[in-house]
């Protein structure tokens, strides 16, 4: 039995940010898996759509995502046991994951399921936080920068701490929680010096100053990044 | 006159995790120019080998790298200039980066003066900050952990702040910094909670326990991975 799961990113959401290594990997397994919405399509299988075979097999892994709650532990488990069964037969699971699989990405669920019991390989991908500095067309961070990167849910307290400090920051997860944080980096005078960004590297992607963004409308998959210093959009 | 640059992220190292977008844009490309140390090869260029076509016309951009200081500006001033006058022509021009142009990539100094002048697109690649964090099998951060991203040319004063203050760390450009980063990761009792990862991706690979480490033998190119919470490597 030489049965595997590959853990692929397969990046922010261009099909061709796909990597070679992750393309290949799509397009030799014997089931794919994949996050999905309760209704609806996976991004993550959007993404890797160009690559997949027609005659996939394929597992949705459907859940509860979007709202910055976390998925709850019988959907892995579940999806766990399919896919080591899967393996146990000698198959190649291939787990197609948005972005990177290792940066806040859901597959380390899976992986605290699967590590123990089967191979289990986890290829990097392209991240969504290089893809949002692409489209603002500055430097994340340079020379001997610090970078935060600050999950929007955390309590105001600690998300004013936190920018209060930071040199470069990356906000992620903004959706429902974009109000509060632009209401907090707007009393750090950091507003100016902020980004917004959605949909990094698709056709709809949008790069925006902060105060031209509607309160209500930012998709859980959107970013802020911050720079202290002025000069990394000139 | 259709001339352009693209900046093209190459990734950590391993030549299958280049990007199908990078390595289209290399072997479309009528010039291709990358960092070069002052003698020997490119790193950028030899993750990129597989993809580049062999009449192809090449501008090393040969600097002083690795030791942690900035090269001088009329290296860039030069490359700039003939990047340029490719650019006018209609040429397309590829400038190849390791892992990613805007995560601490030497691209932003090209970018700076090629921007105002003609067409430049960035391409986003793979991190060696996912490409480690992947190396350690364990998450670089999730949930709503705040991540850090420490340059370890700071002073010792400022390491010590930023680590004590981090939930999840990676700590870049370690190099000759080493020793110095130890001792403040051993005072701050972290020392059990930190992978040192050097040439992640590549066959040379290798991921060690802080304290099996040797002072004087880190690459520049390597990273060290903090966790405050003690699971990520379970």
């Amino acid at each position: 039995m030489t049965g595997i799961v590959y853990g692929v990113g397969v990046g922010p959401g261009d099909p061709e940010l796909v990597t070679l290594k992750a393309a290949r990997l799509i397009r030799s397994a014997d089931l794919i898996a994949y996050p999905a919405p309760e209704e609806g399509p996976s991004f993550a299988r959007q993404i890797a759509a160009p690559h997949i075979p027609s005659d996939m097999t394929e597992l949705p892994i459907r859940m509860n995502i979007g709202d910055g709650r976390f998925p709850k532990d019988d959907v892995y488990d579940e999806a766990a046991e399919t896919i080591i069964g899967a393996v146990l037969t000698g198959k190649q699971v291939t787990v197609l994951c948005e972005g990177d699989p290792f940066f806040y990405g859901s597959f380390m669920y899976l992986f605290a399921r699967l590590a123990s019991r089967c191979r289990v390989e986890v290829v990097p991908g392209v991240s969504s936080l290089m893809a949002c500095a692409t489209a603002t067309r500055g430097a994340l961070a340079a020379r001997n920068d610090v970078l935060t990167v600050i999950p929007a849910p955390l309590p105001e307290e600690d998300l004013r701490r936190r920018l209060a400090e930071a040199e470069a920051a990356a906000i992620i997860k903004v959706g429902r929680h974009f109000a509060k944080v632009r209401k907090v980096l707007t009393e750090l005078k950091l507003a100016d010096r902020t980004r917004y960004v959605e949909h990094a590297t698709l056709a709809s992607q949008r790069v925006l100053p902060l105060h031209e963004v509607a309160a209500d409308a930012a998709p859980y998959f959107s970013m802020l990044l911050v720079h202290r210093r002025g000069d990394a959009w000139k």
